[in-house]
């Protein structure tokens, strides 16, 4: 089962994930169970010292539209580069070599756009209802001022613009990734057991 | 794994699919490994034989927009429902009739939007990407005059357009579904285990 044309690269996964899905988790878990890698956090800390931004902003606007970005058009470059396109430009590279590097998974950060043909690669997104991710995130990070509600909405709306600026993909769209899984429904480790199996292609293709 | 809150019904599983995804094989070869009916051309019989209406014009009606359906605002509604509402209607109840039958695969025709919350569905999309598809259309349908990337974009555009006016839905929206699995990658054998291992509910959840 060949996931890209390139199958003589290294096999990876990347994981788009909506806020409070737990595909942060899933990523972790399958890495684990499949023994190799998984970047999230560590791809979070070496941008930063790349970019010589703190981490947490990292973490913040390296895959989320901030203030003007809700409407990337009316966001003023007439100054050149914002420091989320230093920062783009800085992942980019980080997320190829690391691809170079050996098989993985990557969490979030546009990884299934920035190696699309350039690796052999199997992209997932893992999403669930509102009520899912909000009993999650409450779980997660506690309560805050703002509903959960609330927050979800604004999150997925960055996150949204985010790649629509970036990637020119529509944000959720089947067609984009090879396999999409309700993490709510199917639940944690159903998801990391069919990532794992597609990993292995231990299933026969037709 | 509950697919559904009504866990005490009939496990069914609905496959909504891009035309040329072999997303019908998908659901035949499910149903034969779950020894399940799937109810595709059955239904589809059933439909022509309570409408009156010729099977051909239910396969073709039953699922796509047509003429001016593509923009439904202007179709003219003025003089009572259309062929495609009273198709609708019997559809749909058939729909619910088959569900609370037994256990089986519903291919199309929105079945998933109908059996929301009344059946404990496993709501799977399929889908492909343009250039798998067409060469599955020519295998399939031979070739026509028009080019099976016009054939493909043109029935995608009235499945949408169907979709988008009886059940409100966006079209190959991965949040409408518990998974959506690209055939064309993952291979049609892949995806029947993928299903056929849900349903039997095999993997633990989280």
């Amino acid at each position: 089962m060949a996931f890209q044309p390139n199958s003589a690269s290294n096999r990876i996964i990347t994981i788009s994930r909506e806020f409070g899905s737990g595909g942060r988790t899933i990523g972790k878990k399958t890495a684990e169970k499949l023994g190799i890698p998984c970047y999230d956090a560590q791809l979070i800390q070496k941008i930063a010292e790349e970019s010589g931004f703190a981490a947490d902003y990292v973490r913040k606007e390296g895959e989320d539209a901030v203030g003007g970005w809700i409407f990337p058009i009316i966001t003023d470059r007439t100054m050149g580069m914002t420091n989320q396109d230093t920062l783009w430009v800085i992942q980019r590279r980080i997320i190829l070599e690391l691809a170079e590097k050996g098989p993985c998974v990557i969490v979030g950060r546009c990884a299934d756009f920035i190696l699309r043909g350039k690796a052999d690669c199997l992209n997932a997104f893992i999403y669930a209802s509102m009520e899912c991710r909000a009993a999650r995130i409450v779980k997660e990070y506690g309560e805050r001022e703002q509903s959960p509600e609330r927050r979800l909405k604004e999150k997925d709306k960055r996150r949204a613009a985010y790649h629509r600026f970036y990637t020119d993909m529509t944000w959720g769209h089947a067609q984009n990734y090879h396999i999409c899984l309700d993490s709510g429904t199917l639940g944690i480790n159903t998801c990391v057991e069919i990532l794992s199996r597609l990993y292995h292609k231990e299933v026969i293709q037709a």
